[in-house]
């Protein structure tokens, strides 16, 4: 269990949140993906490929624990969980295909092009994006239209091209030549969007879920913002100095492909520094909430020690 | 204008109706989808290259059509009729991929992936995506967030792994070994998807603006299955009989392929006259809406004898 959650820094308490929400999110899926008696099936086999077994599940932990703090029922956090899940997916999915980051490994296994091929690779994220937005919609989301309504615009706000999709576009840009090349202004602004509009919007729906007003989102917000940063940094040091095996994927791709990024700006030390710099300060943010927000102060400090 | 619409056999009240609906919905997107001033210039300029200026819009009309029975307001139904444009544009982006059906030509003009790169039409196909969703679910759309919520329930349905992206799925698996080859009603099944699904879903859209009861939408419905099944005949009648000129997309790749379509299983003729039954059919669904559904009739009519 240690192992699957990442390893030693891992509080037991963490781990045993995590290991709850790995378990809930694959028995969603698995239940909400009936696999049809007909030539859709090589479509649902491959969803399930991509999003049942596999992936830490921060982003399902970070809705479900912003919802606690409002006293949000269990069934519905983990349901809005689910749905920043399957776009989290999906984009993977997209993103490891061979015209994006050409990858062949996501969490140990075969990315989902080489394990069925292209065009089902694409239909298949393409299925889940749709997934998640019909996850959020239907009256098993919340009796309340209005909060399903929000749900749904702060996700396809955050995966659009005012988001994950644009800081992914960023991302690939730096290999187009009209591009100057990355200052640490430009890829923290990246970054805001490729990674942590997505972090941002999974607390951003706990609040919603708890009919939290917009005014009294400052902190969590504040929050998410500095989890973000510092997951992304966290992730450029685990591309330098990770272990593929424990990280599943493949490594040292930045570097390769002589790309920009937080380590190559400001160096191994002066990163890590950084990214646990912003971690104590995401906790500060939390204060107002005491012990009760202890499980996010975990997941902050896990996600800049994981080594996967 | 009559060339724009689809040729002679446009009347000139459904002409007027496409025109403008077709100058409604570019101005809308090209308001819409702001091109920032960063690397993401070259995402939006690629949502904005596929979804202003080119299609015949029958999509947002059908769900304008339906609206217009039911007096709700342009600017609302206009809205939704682009959400359900953005749904159809993304799909046929990611449809023209190399991976899947390898098109170089779309409205006459370079497919996306061409003009741009492949990356960029798997990003911008993925924006277009979210942006339906942040079309349908926010204020603008609705005072009223149950509609809201309705909306983005019945299209996120309608284009995912039991609707459109189902159908596509389904039409590819021609390709793969372990399936049977297509029958007359394994062919219906998959267009009912494919094609047939977001047409429905137009139309629905419309009735959940006008707060039409689920018991009352029978006859639109009807309609909306008659007409997506006629719809996907007289592209298969187009791909054998067609001007590539006008369609301004490559022709005669069902054959090449060797693929089974409605008009191998049937013949040409046996295919056409069943287009125009389905159609005929169609139009007796209406019968109830008297004169008020007359743009609905001619939108019927103008489906099967389109040349592009």
């Amino acid at each position: 269990m240690a192992d699957k959650a990442g390893a030693n820094v891992v509080s037991g308490r963490l781990g045993k949140a995590l290991t709850r929400v790995q378990r809930e999110v694959d028995d969603f899926f698995d239940a909400a993906l009936v696999v049809p008696n007909d030539a859709r099936r090589r479509l649902v086999d491959a969803m399930r490929y991509a999003v049942v077994g596999g992936g830490k599940r921060v982003r399902p932990l970070l809705c479900i624990a912003t919802a606690d703090l409002f006293g949000v029922d269990r069934a519905t956090s983990l349901r809005a969980g689910c749905a920043v899940e399957a776009i989290h997916v999906y984009s993977l999915i997209h993103d490891d295909l061979p015209c994006m980051d050409d990858d062949e490994l996501r969490h140990g296994r075969e990315t989902v092009h080489l394990k069925f091929d292209e065009a089902t690779a694409v239909l298949a994220g393409d299925s889940l994006h749709a997934f998640a937005f019909e996850l959020l919609s239907g009256q098993h989301m919340s009796g309340d239209p209005f909060t399903r309504a929000q749900l749904v615009e702060c996700l396809a706000l955050a995966s659009g091209h005012n988001g994950m999709a644009g800081g992914q576009m960023m991302d690939l840009a730096a290999d187009y030549e009209d591009v100057p090349p990355f200052d640490l202004h430009s890829i923290t602004r990246l970054q805001q969007l490729k990674t942590g509009a997505l972090l941002s919007a999974s607390v951003e729906m706990g609040m919603i879920l708890g009919h939290v007003p917009h005014e009294g989102r400052g902190n969590l917000t504040n929050y998410a913002r500095d989890i973000g940063l510092a997951f992304q940094i966290a992730d450029d040091l685990l591309d330098v100095e990770g272990d593929e095996d424990k990280a599943g994927k493949a490594l040292r791709k930045d570097d390769e492909k002589g790309k920009q990024t937080f380590v190559t700006l400001m160096g191994v030390d002066q990163a890590r520094a950084q990214a646990r710099a912003l971690v104590d300060q995401a906790i500060g943010h939390l204060a107002p909430y005491g012990e009760e927000a202890v499980l996010l102060a975990d997941l902050a400090r896990f996600i800049v020690e994981r080594d996967r």
